[in-house]
């Protein structure tokens, strides 16, 4: 198999947000990922990258006013 | 390895963009993707979708007017 966890970007530093990542819907500014567990994070964010190499999904929050 | 194939959602379909990827990137509206052969792809688009189960990433046209 060959999930991926999620990571966030806060303050210049990522921040696992889940591991295990089977799933990744993003809609209206809203990143919902699903990982192998059934467990579920919803997030206000945006894909910014994906290294499938390195197993990862990169984040960043959406703000209103930046 | 663990390489997914990208499609682009047009007319309600799945159209293949490219095999392989290592590598998504998406800044200002532009999704670059890169294979594991070096090839790259830039596309004016945004991520939908992305299920690992089945090795798939999902993009959605970005049109300045709908």
């Amino acid at each position: 198999m060959c999930e991926s966890a999620a990571y966030i970007i806060r303050d210049g530093k990522e921040e696992l947000v889940l591991e295990s990542i089977d799933l990744l819907e993003n809609e209206d500014g809203h990143v919902r990922l699903v990982n192998m567990f059934g467990e579920e994070k919803d997030l206000k964010a945006r894909v910014k990258a994906l290294s499938l190499v390195e197993h990862k999904i990169i984040l960043e929050p959406l703000q209103d006013v930046t």
